[in-house]
């Protein structure tokens, strides 16, 4: 099986690249990251070596670095002028599309994946989106996924199809699955702030603070 | 209205412009152009010409030109090792699916674009699609607009609807509505082969010549 996996370099992605490979047996796969002015840019550098250590066949970036001033004001991930807050900070009703979403982000990314699998005849489109982001993020949900899926069965020739296999997945359970698959997490970003290192207090971290806190097990990127 | 217009330079989308802004009344419209790597980027100029005529509020041109090396051998329009064919040497089993068509193409820019509408608190999104672009690529067709809103509709806050008011259409049609609008189609770019003058002969330009046969009159772009 043939594959291209979005890779941000954050957990899930990378988690999501080693399982492909290792327990769905994909041979020839692609890893396909985005410069979209994101702050945390650094992740790319983990995406970077996620890919290296997965032995992809290649590992592509994107630049849409026009996508800041393409969308002035419209995510704090993206706007320099704007703050990235602290979770504890967000009124119950921004989280149901937080001010760290960025409008059509995903749509926009796994289309231009879509694009880049066809053309080389792949038709399996890896995306990871997991089940505790769905409650801000409209296009990490199952019906994104559904619906995304039945655009580009439309098309004629080589149809892709965006699979998340840990869509209805927790964190803490990728991150018991990835520890099986010896991801490295020293080598991952999560961190929506772009510091040197990470905060502890966005939404972002929070999240997978909490979640190596299940688990029972210290960040291994806290210890680097 | 506000409204975003789709805006390729093209007969199709410079015709909805001016349609959007004088027969529905949208007094705030920005136009928005991507270079994708297309080999008829003169295109463009046709695409400014227009947006001033019409006097839009602002035309942004989006720089993808990574696209082409992104999707290698995968379309005659952007690969350059690649020649736009004649369209009497088509086969008619390649008619479904072109090699003129670009792999996930309008998807990839009606999710920027919807992206751009929605960062200045755009609803409408205008798309030029029209009926004879259907018979072969998938990404023209009224059921592609149908399942791109089933996405987009997901959005929790400021949802964007693609709207496309010629997607069942006749070229033909559009010209004779573009004429009562006053469009000037000597400022508007067909041609997929990117030469100074247009070839007369790619599938393209073969669409646009039919359509101003049946009409009756001469194409403009043709005496200039």
């Amino acid at each position: 099986m043939k594959a291209v996996v979005l890779l941000s370099g954050g957990l899930d992605s990378s988690t999501l690249l080693h399982y492909v490979i290792q327990r769905l047996g994909a041979r020839e796969v692609y890893a396909l990251s985005f410069i979209y002015g994101q702050k945390h840019q650094c992740e790319l550098t983990a995406a970077a070596w996620q890919a290296k250590a997965a032995g992809v066949k290649a590992h592509d970036v994107v630049d849409m670095g026009f996508f800041s001033a393409l969308t002035p004001g419209s995510s704090v991930l993206t706007d320099e002028h704007l703050t990235v807050p602290r979770l504890v900070d967000l009124a119950p009703s921004e989280l149901t599309q937080p001010p760290t979403y960025v409008p059509n982000r995903n749509m926009m990314l796994l289309s231009i994946a879509a694009a880049y699998a066809e053309a080389r005849g792949v038709t399996s489109l890896f995306y990871g989106a997991q089940t505790q982001d769905s409650y801000g993020y409209w296009d990490c949900t199952p019906e994104f996924l559904e619906k995304i899926n039945a655009v580009l069965s439309l098309n004629r020739r080589n149809a892709v199809t965006v699979v998340a296999p840990f869509v209805n997945m927790r964190k803490a359970d990728e991150i018991r699955l990835g520890l099986e698959l010896g991801v490295d997490y020293a080598h991952t970003w999560t961190c929506y702030r772009g510091g040197a290192t990470p905060c502890g207090e966005c939404p972002s971290c929070v999240e997978r603070g909490d979640a190596f806190l299940e688990v029972g097990i210290a960040d291994p990127l806290l210890a680097v």
